[in-house]
């Protein structure tokens, strides 16, 4: 069996980055990815990224095709992993596909980069109508306008006049199961406010918020420049519910600077909702034997000085599979991971494992 | 000339796993450090780290041993680099020693991890008495006491009933030039708040803050923690001046939740001091032609999708040299660069540069 290699799980950007470093040391990975193609989250759902405005389709392309041309990595759509035995060094595992055929293959060292699903804004507690009105919608859906370069209301078709982001939608809510906070919707909303800005320039676009959490060079680039450049309206408050009220919603809660009650009519409104493990991520830990820390992510090893190392030697995680992460953690975590991989591989190399 | 190996500038938490990924890579590594120790600023002025309270010198000490007791890993203390030439596959370094003497050096690829420095709140228009009252002290002043096992007022001596942190001070001011926000400070002074209630269990402990960044599993494991187990307070406001009263301080400014001015008398009051770009990083930028960005930090190309390329071809950053970085983003930064610069390598010994 071929050993000498790395496994990646998962074809997103914390995939492909560390699929790319590994090849890129010199040794041979193993690329697994559910879907029918690369590119994951942002490739598959997003118009541009946060924080450039950069268009996602071209920018994942250009991290996709350095993986399909790469000779060092054999790339398996349509993929899952749906068993694991042996250990460091020699991991076996069972990959599947669609057509349901089983195959086994080898490998030294695994990184697990599954990623994240978006928080079904339908669910239990949530009083945003998600189901009952056409025109509330989420980040996702309105991500999906963007890409043919519109935002309009799906009730009508029309553009619309007023839009308001909620924040926190499935984030730092003890209720709904999900205390930690997203970390990216502040900083995806603001830049889909410019978007809509551009789009509609007579648009009136606000966002509800508890705390902007535009860190690092966000707060200017993306932040100031939202409400400077595209008068975006941020409004710190509580939306506790939507309601219809003719063709419009009416948003209900408090604005908590003004202290007092707010009520606000809307063509549309667009949830931020924020991120729960994958099915591929919690199958992982399944399969795999890794620990969820107690959020439901996966575990890692030795609080802030390894971000990569799980519990489970010759395992690796990259990007949001284990937490909130940002595209320039994921990229980062991915980097990482390809390293330690490929070092664990060197270590092997000179008879130190086995 | 000695050129097959990395040349990593720094040896704060990014330039340690910088170092250590590349020689567990296999990669010799030339580690040059101005001061007379490893482990940057966690290891010289912090007593735990964000976000778990770990002994910050027991972690530093782990990744300095590791380093230290690397053969591969050439440690130059007390030496800062002077000049540089050449390029990618081959760069050529003048060193300078505390005694002054000058020693040239070599390596194919450079990593910058130079790290930040913590803004002056005496600069210009910081009204907070930083140089005029002694009870006005500094996040890293407090952390100085915390390896003492105390927090007392420096006044007196003796421990204080009421402290409160004051954000953003040197961040997100256009006046002061910093636009950007230094990311760590709202998670340290929630640190310390706790640390603060956990020493001195009488003192009431206040947080003025503007937004509370309190990003990822930050939210619930310091946020609530502090709030819910350790009681503090946590206000939004904008502090406007700080003043003597007798023998305490009086805080002034805003309280925008309740839309009212607020007068508070404090015994001690910390700034929560942002970051700016340290010296070596200036001076890096300068010797190897490495541009900044407009916040004065060290560029990188690629937006988020290349968190560690710098536009000089064969030169890479780690850490907050890069921006206001957190732990685990220098740790992911480090090891990302190290994958990057050991991959440079491999490409030179297929004969691809040079």
């Amino acid at each position: 069996m071929d050993v000498d290699r790395v496994l990646v799980v998962g074809g997103g950007p914390a995939g492909l980055e560390a699929a790319h470093g590994v090849a890129s040391l010199g040794r041979r990975v193993l690329l697994v990815e559910g879907r029918d193609e690369l590119g994951g989250t942002p490739y598959a759902s997003y118009a541009t990224l946060t924080p450039d405005l950069s268009d996602a389709t071209e920018a994942m392309r250009g991290m996709i095709d350095r993986i399909t041309d790469n000779p060092l990595v054999d790339v398996r759509l349509g993929t899952r992993v749906v068993a694991s035995s042996g250990e460091a060094g020699g991991f076996r595992v069972a990959l599947e596909g669609k057509d349901g055929e089983k195959r086994e293959e080898a490998a030294a060292a695994v990184i697990v980069a599954t990623g994240f699903q978006h928080f079904d804004p339908g669910r239990e507690t949530q009083m945003y109508g998600y189901y009952e009105y056409d025109d509330v919608i989420t980040l996702v859906d309105a991500e999906k306008m963007f890409r043919e370069g519109r935002i309009v209301r799906p009730s009508n078709g029309e553009a619309p006049a007023t839009v308001c982001f909620i924040q926190c939608v499935g984030s730092r809510d003890r209720q709904i199961g999900n205390k930690y906070c997203s970390k990216v919707c502040c900083g995806i909303a603001s830049k889909q406010a410019i978007e809509i800005r551009r789009m509609v320039p007579g648009a009136k676009v606000f966002i509800f918020y508890i705390d902007m959490r535009m860190y690092g060079f966000w707060e200017d680039q993306i932040y100031w420049k939202a409400q400077e450049e595209y008068k975006v309206n941020y409004v710190r408050g509580i939306v506790t519910e939507v309601i219809r009220k003719g063709d419009k919603l009416l948003v209900k809660g408090e604005d908590t600077t003004m202290g007092r009650p707010m009520e606000v009519l809307m063509d549309l409104v667009i949830l931020s909702v924020g991120m729960e493990p994958s099915r591929g991520t919690v199958e992982m830990s399944r399969i795999f034997g890794i620990p969820r820390e107690e959020h439901g992510f996966l575990a890692t090893v030795g609080g802030p000085l390894d971000t990569v190392s799980t519990p489970v030697p010759g395992i690796f995680v990259a990007g949001a599979a284990a937490g909130p992460k940002d595209l320039e953690d994921s990229i980062s975590m991915g980097g990482a991971a390809a390293m330690k991989a490929a070092a664990l591989l060197a270590r092997m190399g000179e008879g130190a494992l086995r």
